[in-house]
């Protein structure tokens, strides 16, 4: 797994977001054990239903809290039999927004790794989700200025970062990416020819999870961004 | 409101998307006029009390379908006295997926008056709303070979034009906007410098509604795109 040290010149460090710079599916495991709750007597599948019809709806509503939580009114109609209050129909209303307004919890190291970072390599934040939520996160989490561009996707394919380097004419041999998720911030960058740093969080969305037979090379696992200075000194 | 023949060279020529080179608003009051058909019992101040929700939610929803349905779902608990039927609050969650996979229709003259500037000028396509859904109708529109660039935003004001002028190295005394709002497209445009062509579409969102004491220079109002090339040609 441990990249080899070759002659590797970084022009730029991208950085993902949701769960790497911040907090976020802890939001989403929250919102669900506060409905799994209200909803105790519907409980047994509603998970797993919820999974399924956020699957479903994922082509319509994209990433995002919105798409959450018109997908769980979806999901307790369904279980209910059409038979939920509208009591709890606006209380899932009414956790979309206290999601939406959350403040946000900026991981542990990240202010001080971009800080050192970002006067040394040129840092890119590239995060997909709802547009106004994602800038409402950047702006709260007051780490914007460490990056020379941001970009809000609505899909993390290799496709976008290609879309993406090519439009900061950055060699896409020379990129890193930094972030939780091996299938969206990962291996897309490796595909292209880049280099990875995973760093997993302590939960994963289903959906970013990948099925374990992908091989995935040029990338190494560290356990938080503090770590990512001294492994660029010594492997790069 | 007819800007005089002054020495102005175009360095770009802006578009806004919605209700500009597509129809946008005719979705949104159709879904309207189909939720007070389905609500007929407590349809009297519908509309109204749908507005002011919808106002209220801005904030945390931004603009776009996944809110507006959001909202309209919340609207009718509210004005049912939290007595309506799960079977209509299922209707308006599928009139949502219907809103968002409606094919695009593409506005008369758009495609030729585009195809003709984007030979001349720099097009960039400037809308605001949910990220996938606008990425949705550009791919769908087949537009987007016209533009130099795409910018998909969540608020078009004063900042927003001068963040994207600035990235692409625009002067916006050398920026022409064209679109379907006196009050996204126009306004901010004009007051940065910029020159706007206003196209009104036969619908406007009461939020897109601007009051008539706003003086606006600098614009010039035209019936459809066809008209711009002939209008650039005679005043600038």
């Amino acid at each position: 797994m441990q990249v080899g040290k070759v002659d590797f010149n970084i022009e730029a460090i991208g950085f993902d977001a949701d769960d790497t710079l911040w907090e976020n599916e802890t939001l989403f495991y929250d919102a669900q054990k506060e409905i799994n709750q209200i909803l105790k007597n519907y409980n047994d599948d509603f998970n797993q239903e919820l999974l399924k019809i956020e699957k479903q709806n994922l082509e319509h509503y994209g990433y995002g809290v919105k798409g959450f939580i018109l997908s769980l009114i979806e999901t307790s109609i369904k279980l209910s039999n059409k038979k939920i209050d509208n009591e709890i129909v606006g209380q899932i209303l009414n956790l979309g927004k206290k999601m939406l307004s959350e403040p946000v919890k900026v991981l542990p190291h990240v202010k001080s790794s971009l800080e050192f970072l970002s006067k040394k390599y040129n840092l890119i934040l590239i995060t997909k989700g709802d547009l106004k939520d994602q800038e409402k996160k950047i702006n709260r989490s007051k780490l914007s200025k460490f990056f020379k561009h941001i970009e809000i996707v609505s899909e993390k394919n290799e496709s976008a970062y290609m879309r993406i380097l090519d439009k900061h004419n950055i060699n896409p041999k020379k990129f890193l990416m930094v972030g939780n998720s091996l299938k969206s911030d990962i291996l897309p960058v490796t595909k292209i020819g880049g280099r990875g740093i995973y760093i997993p969080f302590q939960l994963t969305w289903e959906f970013e999870k990948i099925d374990a037979d992908h091989k995935i090379k040029n990338y190494v696992q560290l356990e938080n961004t503090s770590q990512i200075k001294l492994w660029i000194e010594k492997n790069l």
